[in-house]
């Protein structure tokens, strides 16, 4: 049996290890590397230290075949990836006319011409192939070193993407034929994502799912969003059409055990299953938020088109906004109180009266960390919807969290709301 | 001299490894830690593959004498950071009284008893102290092996923090006396935000910054929220105290460089900053959007307090909501169309107006992929701020990115104005 091929990524850069950045390079790379059927089973970021660097490589050659650096290729001082690449592997950097061509060619484009600091871009490590970097000047490489292949790309994502794209895909499919390596076959990953039910009420309806032994692994992740479910079939087995029935198989029993709190799979989105169906529906959607600032008509207008449905959104922080923007009466909120059902189904109902369209999305609560008392206190949310029926629908919530993750629950609350409307599946 | 005391970092799931989420405890890891002079040198990602977990361990111990590792602590199947913990370094798990006491505590407060799988969580490698967990029901813990100590926290963001600041902190004050671990100076950090600089422009003006040899790092990094720029000292030098005098000498430095560019130091952030003005100069604030789609709304009112100065949003998608919401004449936006600076400016005078407020700010363009046209493509972005002084200010802005990067730069665009108002520094 052939060995398995393994991934490790290395990003590098002091930014990454300390600086309130995450590092988003090796989730697109564990992507692109899985469709080839390479696992990445270990990624490791550290700072702008050659010898970290050195250390990070000699570590990753001994678990790794395929290994992809990104960042550290930038003309400052404190880019020093060629240094230490060709330090770990007993290499000589020499300047090299290819990649000094390439990023020459690249400048003048943009009307400039390198400077010192840029032409250290252009030393390689000698035996290293020269990648090209399409979108920016610093070109990136590769070598085979203690036969894992030593692949070496800018940190901006767009110039890593477009380099893997074009430069280090292709590459890996040739050498996996040419080198004899046997790619297993395709990891293949399903994800569902849930909204309104804990991770312990999640992990009980999905008891007993997995046969004993079976070849996939069920993953679980809880976040303000609403539970993610993942099957992802283990690599490298001999029986690859049985491995996708079962998948199959199980992608549908998730399906039915997860029914309504399923509202997308995959990269699917919340705003984007709804705006689908709000499309599909020919509705006109208008939103009248308070708690959550901004926050519904933000996701909803990152879905590209979103114009075609979405009418317009009414921020209304004070109480005088409520009632001058929706017609909200200053004597309900006086009665009920800013954040009570009643003031967030006239809000609903004012702001699609306002625009005149089909439906209306309200919410009204107290996102904290100050404003709460004993019987209303932070966390305290609700939702509104109003289709004209004159039976607006409103829920209750009672979030935990800090302000940020009480407005995102917030938002996907109401968002589910409407989904679970457009599907004729909302309880009044 | 005593060797310096570095940690390593190692997040368990995978999730984190494989399913579009990033690592975010690491960087409140090395916050904390850096406060204690301790660095971390490198983080680690590995999948809930137990042999895995025993490899990271491994190269760990080799390079750090701190580890923290979080997640793998749940009840389900999935997660084996205690068996691996045990595995690596040869300790028995067995149940552990605190341990279950601790959980079946928290679960009580809740209303529940402990299920089978849950009691796993009792299970803690011999020799081992217990970490309570004040905020769920996994508990942690921590052993020492081969001069390393390792310490084992849940992977939810929230409890991970908790057990920080009330278990592991006060626990690596004390062992750093008792082991004769001398910590290093503190590792001190300055960080710089600046917006309307492309980086290479950052660069330039901080030329010649740092004096040669001088123990202190610049990094810098883009971003579609500006050029973040950072100091940060390198530990364990003998003179602590002129490495102080020189940080606070080049932090000086720093700020005449970027002078009106630098929008916020530190952990703030534009929406903190003019926030602060905002409540400081006794303004209120309302918003018009149409691209940004309720994203700056949301920025602002991410901000604690800021009732105190938001009075309203207007999310103008349609034309029609731009007439009826802000007055903005039709035929104005026929003559000079939605993205045009005529139409920003009406968008601002009209919120401030109907809101009856200081300031009124607005923000229309062509977010895309759609949308463009020759003479007004996707990018093409007018910022507009009205005081009502009769002259309102406009600015026009042709952005690079997809539809998100360009949302988030209009936003940062339209608060940077704000700011630059705010401080009497806008041009007009």
């Amino acid at each position: 049996m052939v060995p398995p091929l393994d991934a490790e990524t290395i990003a590098i850069g002091t930014e990454l290890l300390i600086g309130g950045r995450s590092d988003s390079n090796s989730l697109f790379l564990a992507d692109e590397l899985g469709k080839l059927g390479i696992a990445v089973r270990f990624k490791s970021v550290v700072g702008d230290e050659r010898r970290d660097i050195v250390t990070a490589i000699h570590t990753a050659v001994t678990r790794a075949q395929v290994i992809i650096m990104t960042g550290g290729l930038g003309p400052t001082v404190d880019d020093c990836t060629r240094e230490a690449v060709a330090r770990a592997t007993g290499h000589r950097l020499g300047r090299r006319k290819e990649a000094l061509e390439g990023m020459t060619a690249r400048l003048a484009q943009w009307g400039r011409i390198p400077n010192t600091a840029q032409l250290r871009q252009g030393m390689i490590p000698s035996g290293a192939t020269v990648l090209n970097n399409p979108v920016g000047s610093a070109p990136g490489f590769c070598l085979t070193w203690k036969k894992a292949l030593i692949i070496s790309l800018p940190g901006v994502p767009r110039e890593m993407e477009e380099m893997m794209r074009q430069e280090v895909l292709p590459l890996l499919r040739a050498e996996s034929g040419a080198a004899g390596w046997s790619p297993r076959e395709p990891i293949v990953r399903q994800v569902f994502h849930t909204f309104g039910l804990a991770e312990a009420d999640v992990d009980a309806k999905l008891k007993g799912l997995i046969p004993k032994g079976a070849p996939v692994d069920l993953g679980m992740l809880a976040s303000p969003m609403g539970v993610l479910v993942s099957l992802t079939t283990k690599g490298n087995q001999s029986t690859p059409e049985k491995n996708r029935d079962l998948l199959e198989e199980l992608t549908n029993d998730v399906r039915s055990r997860l029914s309504d709190w399923l509202f997308a799979e995959g990269r699917d989105t919340m705003e984007e299953v709804v705006g689908r169906e709000l499309s599909k529906q020919g509705l006109m959607l208008a939103v009248a938020e308070s708690c959550t600032g901004g926050l519904i008509g933000h996701r909803l207008t990152q879905v590209a088109g979103s114009s075609a449905y979405v009418d317009r959104g009414a921020v209304c922080y004070s109480n005088r906004a409520k009632t001058e923007m929706l017609g909200v009466p200053a004597e309900l909120i006086a009665h009920n109180g800013a954040v009570s059902k009643e003031v967030a189904a006239a809000m609903a109902c004012g702001i699609r009266q306002r625009a005149n369209v089909s439906v209306g999305l309200s919410v009204t609560g107290i996102a904290g960390p100050g404003g709460g008392t004993e019987t209303k206190p932070v966390g305290l949310v609700y939702i509104g919807l109003d289709d004209g029926t004159g039976q607006p629908i409103t829920q209750e919530f009672r979030f935990h969290g800090d302000r940020n993750v009480i407005k995102q629950r917030s938002s996907q609350a109401a968002l589910d709301l409407l989904r679970r409307w457009l599907l004729g599946k909302a309880s009044r």
